[in-house]
């Protein structure tokens, strides 16, 4: 295949993807293997197992086309796999290929088949954008989730220490514990947890009370931050596209105030001119 | 009938309809109509029943009275049926028409009356108000109620795989695991099911955690998007309103620049002028 | 009694009143008499209810005192119970003056001994304008309320129609099921209750989810239209306090614009002199 | 030693302290003892409990000279112990020393271990940084924190009349009552709390609904004033950071005015000698 049919078949190809019909029918494929995913959560009949084997055939086969069909229609081959979203549905499709038998990874196999419907938000350009900015803003909270997580093991080891003798299936180790703490922060039959351990340390209440306080606390300004940090982009964004900012206002004021001095300087020359002439 | 009679009917139905006592009354028996839904849930006496019979009778025939006045008083009968609300208030006293005997409809017809309350929302303008803007709210969130619910429908499949042999009641398929899932993150008795699974896959907190902390960080998510678009539209409703724009300041300082550009080509000329005499 | 003596003991009466010594006194009085009514709910010897009863009659008398001293200062009487604090205040020491018996009474009277506490709102200022600033965030609300309560009041409707025979303890009539619904509202074993009805309605989940949905949606509404309303409240001060408005700002330029009309006008008549004598 | 000797060192350790390296080392060594203290809360074989020994030794031992570095480097040795993390840092290390036998102290050496791990907030600048924010917004709650005891203290003191006979387990007094209070605000089965009370008082919903509606609405009050408090020093920062202030602008066009008021008179001054030249 000489390189210019290559790069003709590549064009068209391109404009395929691009194609709004094509991108339709690709999410009406991703809908209907999340259909399937579903179906197969019933109890179906033989005809249903075989409906669900051979859709599953043709959706993987789907798959396997159209990302291929992206993969050619890319100009430069290094970049297809610069984008997260492009490994992440390569991966899909090419562990959909491993054939299910009753074999060790046939529940693992099922299982990336449900990862298919992820790639709903690969396709869906808004879902991206969406997916986009949730991670942009984790690691703004990074430092709030470590002290979180220091509140956490403070508490969990704390918690084993004292409690792992009156209750070992909620204190019975760190891990455990932690798990215990979670429970109390999602109020989850905290009280009964509390009144448990009150029976022998009747002081003990304050040990579920600060730290009920102080994981809102952190939660609380944890969202407070993000609400803040989103609001100032907002903001920010908002100003730079409608509106003139401060600054340029000052400088269009100081500009002015050049203007003026130059019009005094003329009119000083003119007044001494006058006067010199009068002088005359 | 002549065309100018029923034109004179029209015009005094619509005083009537604009009248400040008529809509009173209407909402006074909006508020007995809701009165005597609730008698009903009671024991009541047949003393009792006959009463909240011949209320009933009353109401109904009132809201067909009233809707036949708006109706009637309304210029241009196409207007009419574009209002959502006065295509619901129509069906609600319609349906209402519809004697209660003891057949299946009874039910129906007797759930029907209860809406009856929701004209509450069509007569009062402020809840109208309200009710407009909590549904121009929805669109805006569109995108994140769909990745919310690809996060259920995901952990829903995974679920309902994994799980399906240890607890069919929560887990037997999809849409069961959905429900099961919806109540994780409503932390109403989320433990429970987790030990039941922890016994069977102990790493299985896994599942419930990410599960928690996707859907809490979407739905955080959405509510600070709804937040910020309110606060957005409502700062730049209120400049608008009571403040000239930054663009409006900029504008006025490029008129001043002009001005001066035009003072100081006055000055210039005067100046030469001045100077040309002097020459002289 | 002369005028001029009454005045002078008001004059001496209200410097005592603002004295800051003497307020101290009085919250450390609430402040006991707190305390005390804590001590009262624990199992007391005959000391302790001996100094109990002598610390109540104590508080009493002192209130009493102090209420008096309060109203003998101001100025003018009728102000006085114009102010729905003294109001409230009056009230609870009058009520605590009628003795504590074996009577229907007591128990009333006991109650109003804990409204005493309330007192510390009317003592210190910012308590005093933390509750004004949140009475007057109520009327904000009200339309929100009145929706939540229709959604309520439609739902509790419904639920009593078709699940008064699954379980009447929780729908038995109109207000147990609005009571049921604020518990499904809170989180509070909602599934307990859903999976109930479920058994005889399967479709019953629609009821709850869409309740849930609804009132979220609406509560959510109405946290915002009061943040968005504080904010916008804190902003307007914020703005009228520290820094000119875009309206001064406007004002200036415009008086600016004027003077430079000014100038242009004298420029001209000037050049126009000149042109004249140049033309000479 | 001499002075000048000790100078060289205390420079010497100074460089150590700020030695990124260092710092990273020191971390490392805090990370490791959370995880022999994690370690512990597992059942360890004869082997893995001489390890978390002679590690215990061993980090006590680093804390101990990395705590006299810090120390001796310090210039000003009184400043030291102004900074409330260094006399936590101090503390911790200190208790440390206590040698655990199987005395009462025990327990608590073994808690104050635990403590450690809180020095990764006094060492990683950023957390001391949150720590510090999150201190400063205490104050700004003080009075609703206050308003809430309050709430709390009365509708304890309530409960513990009312309901003591009903169920002293949980309205015993008032301290007792106050654990259940929080327990309803949190919806943690406070349903069982209502009926429970409702079977003597069946009007004593008042009391839960009317309970919850004040804790939430307080509770939203503070979580709305942070946010508030928050924002807007936020925006005062980045306003004073980027941007001149409206009052900065103001001042900018007083001074085009002065200078405007300049050249009008220097155009009359010149004017009148024009004039007076023409009528020469």
């Amino acid at each position: 295949m000489s390189a210019t049919t290559f790069e003709t078949m590549r064009l068209s190809l391109f404009r395929l993807k691009q194609n709004r019909v094509f991108e339709a029918f690709v999410i009406a494929v991703i809908i209907i293997s999340a259909l399937e995913i579903g179906a197969k959560t019933y109890e179906l009949g033989p005809i249903g197992l075989a409906i669900t084997e051979y859709m599953d055939l043709f959706i993987t086969l789907f798959f396997l086309i159209e990302i291929s069909i992206r993969f050619i229609a890319e100009e430069k081959k290094k970049e297809f796999f610069k984008s997260a979203w492009n490994i992440f549905d390569t991966l899909v499709v090419v562990i959909s290929l491993i054939p299910i038998d009753e074999s060790e990874m046939a529940l693992l196999a099922r299982l990336v088949r449900i990862f298919r419907v992820l790639r709903m938000i690969s396709i869906i350009p808004e879902l991206r954008i969406l997916i986009n900015s949730l991670i942009k803003a984790l690691p703004k909270m990074g430092y709030v989730v470590l002290l979180l997580f220091i509140i956490f093991y403070i508490y969990a080891a704390i918690g084993s220490f004292l409690f792992n003798d009156i209750n070992p299936v909620l204190w019975g180790n760190i891990a455990i514990s932690m798990l215990t703490l979670f429970r109390v922060m999602t109020f989850e039959d905290w009280t009964d947890i509390q009144y448990e351990t009150m029976e022998v340390y009747p002081t003990s209440w304050i040990f579920y009370m600060t730290f009920i306080f102080l994981t809102a606390f952190a939660f609380l300004n944890m969202v407070i931050g993000i609400v803040v940090g989103v609001m100032d982009a907002e903001n920010k964004l908002e100003r730079e596209k409608t509106e003139p900012s401060m600054n340029d206002l000052q400088d269009q004021i100081a500009q002015l105030s050049a203007q003026l001095v130059k019009v005094q300087q003329s009119l000083d020359s003119a007044g001494s001119g006058a006067r010199s002439k009068t002088e005359n």
